[in-house]
């Protein structure tokens, strides 16, 4: 479950860098608001998700709903409110049609009456393609900058 | 004083994405560099700034600059510098003509000598509008993270 | 050693400003991957990085990557990750054919292990040029927050 192998690319344009950002205002919005459906939906319906941090990827829909549903409740217990700034966007179309976007992504905890600081700061690697006239995640990789191997 | 009712919009077109951008790396700039004047005049004549840490809002450019100009001095005085990150940026161009702008806001605290740290993280909700070319806020709300209700 | 002076500008278009956001997504990704060579690399052959952390500026791609080797060395050993990021952006073309760009830089640092955190907030003001199609940095002047005068 390795991500497919880099295909030769050139740097996206002016129109699909910016879709691209506003693409990523939208859904990580999802995310930090737990509309778990809505974030889902903004992956393939066999979307993969890779993490160093998890054991297993998830694949399709259904599981990446099931993994921010069970994050969110644990937020909302906790009365954290989380923020995912993804940035420093570099992003090639590739001849085969995807768009490799790669990030930095940062992620903000503040706690309810408590103090904001940074969570973890880590990698983001997409590869998105285009289905229905809509932008959507078909592999990502989140690399946690703690967790990088020696 | 609430905000107005969110007419239907559609998602802004890669120019006015790009000018919104923009339009916050000098806004913001102002406020970070004391420039109060200039800061409120980034906003309507009558604009509204709405804060949940505020008990009621500003109202109008001289309210706006008012409460820069205390701010600035507080922070002189403290030897601080802050600096106001907008970003995740989200927007629609609306049918009554505005622009309904999200995005997340971070602000960076540095005391002079010390050790510069995440000191609010919080969401802005903007209504812009366009006055003689130039994109102004009307409409702002600015709700800290960590004061969100239970 | 100073900046040149500040020739008169316009607002950078669309298509520039985006431009310059790849610019900066790629070059500070060299830095953070200690390709040192491809990070010097996006500064013109004579190009100049003044700091005022530092007592002398580089001068020339060859000074400009001993600094970024010397730096990777270091965190390297030290088991650290660093991100820059570069946001907030305001930018205009000049009458001489330069554009300046002003940007907001945060830099976070992970330990190996341990706990993501802001390390620096610094203002990163360039002098872009462009030689043989690609935007090059000729003057690049960063300023620590912590370290600015009384």
């Amino acid at each position: 479950m390795t991500a497919p192998e880099q295909p030769s690319g050139v740097p996206v344009d002016t129109a699909l860098y910016q879709e691209i950002q506003h693409f990523y205002g939208r859904q990580m919005r999802c995310l930090d608001e737990a509309r778990v459906e809505e974030w889902a939906g903004t992956f393939t319906e066999d979307g993969v998700f890779v993490a160093n941090a998890h054991p297993e990827p998830s694949v399709g829909r259904a599981a990446i709903a099931a993994g921010a549903r069970k994050a969110a409740a644990l937020l909302a217990e906790q009365g954290v409110q989380r923020r995912h700034w993804l940035g420093m966007l570099d992003a090639d179309a590739c001849d085969d049609g995807t768009v490799r976007a790669r990030t930095y992504a940062l992620i903000i905890s503040t706690p309810r009456g408590g103090q904001a600081a940074v969570h973890l700061s880590t990698s983001c690697d997409d590869v998105l393609v285009r289905e229905d006239g809509q932008l959507r995640v078909r592999h990502r990789e989140v690399r946690r900058d703690d967790l990088r191997p020696e």
